[in-house]
């Protein structure tokens, strides 16, 4: 069983809701880039300013389980699924916070860019053991 | 002086802010409208769902002061501004709440809708009566 | 009785319709910042990439006249409204092309910003004459 | 080599690009929802309504290639990848029509719903056939 210890709590806006009254799927990235930040504060113990974070998504793989309707309370979160050399894969999941249902589930591969080459570059150490250590041995 | 009893705290997203770095215009009136649904939920004492509430917005004046950056924790304060016949205005400001600086002040004139007949109506007494009580005499 | 030289189709998504089927607010000011962009490209006869447009948008006076709905045909018309020392201001509408009826029509006031010295500054002369030549005589 | 037939021009927004100046992950599956409309409509000869489409989208995996930059113009191609009883996978690709480059390409599994029922139906004769003449054989 998978135990996740970073968990973000996200507001949802009536524009996120589409003509079926569903949240629509565009609006689940925008909450996972969120929750993303989040889990990488917590991890590095300190706040990056987005910009300034130096991971690209190289893919998304996400399924969607049932809709989300206005009214429910929902979070996103966030674990280490797999480190790699140059890059990384995080579970990402919508739940409904009062119900534990999971709404949307989404493994999400990101590369470790250097900024300064522009290209993808090692996994740092601190970056691999900060977030090793987070979320527990693989 | 103008004093908000409705404070909301709003979160914000990566995909809000443009390439210049400021919170795209446009967002100011998605939490704007999330807002008016906790002020409406606030003066009424109970949630009403988003697709209920018998108003829709006939005309927003809004005033664009400073630029709201990344990692400002900002919230909109609402508040009744005019009780008509058939419609009232709100004011509604987007503040830092660190430094107490309004970035955005919006009037919003919303009119009253009878659902069922699908077009404008007076706005009923207890509705009236329980925005002036939540706002105080104007 | 207003003309409008600048007409921009502009196409609609279906999350941009909100849960009773109407374009959501916050969207018209997307269709109006893309418009904008074009008005300005067509007023000075090369495009200018978005952040090098040296204008801030101060206000918004928006008239919300009819819903939108999903397939209706849409464009934006953009004019200008007033010439001044450091600003002007530019009418916009999102007209359904096929009926020729106005959904929502804007007056938006932009001040000319000094990009290197980020403050406002007076519209240059280049720009105004362009601009009033577009547009024929206030 | 995948040929395709379907292809839709899409029209981007500033608001659309993120601080670093890249068309932001959640609007590629906007795009690509609106394009997934256009194809729907190809194959079957007449416009749906969008909240009458009787599918779901049950899975994506995406991936994303090279980032897109404000003034590119861009297109979603999409097309029938596989044909099964209750559900089917769509490709559906961003890309730059100057260039030809892809910046991403996607799979999604759509689910076939019985709108009446709520709940997944084989998908009918008449829509697998439509698919299966567009896209020509598998």
């Amino acid at each position: 069983m998978e135990t996740f210890n970073c968990i973000t709590p996200v507001q949802l806006r009536f524009n996120d809701f589409d003509t079926l009254g569903h949240l629509n799927n565009s609006v689940y990235f925008q909450l996972f880039d969120l929750a993303k930040s989040d889990y990488f504060d917590r991890v590095r113990g300190e706040h990056m300013p987005w910009e300034h974070v130096p991971v690209i998504i190289a893919n998304v793989n996400c399924d969607f389980l049932e809709p989300t309707l206005a009214g429910e309370p929902v979070a996103v979160r966030t674990r280490l699924a797999r480190m790699g050399n140059k890059s990384f894969t995080l579970v990402q999941q919508l739940v409904d916070t009062a119900t534990g249902r999971v709404k949307c589930s989404c493994q999400v591969v990101m590369v470790y860019i250097d900024l300064a080459a522009g290209k993808p570059a090692p996994v740092p150490t601190d970056w691999r053991q900060a977030m090793e250590a987070y979320d527990g041995p693989l």
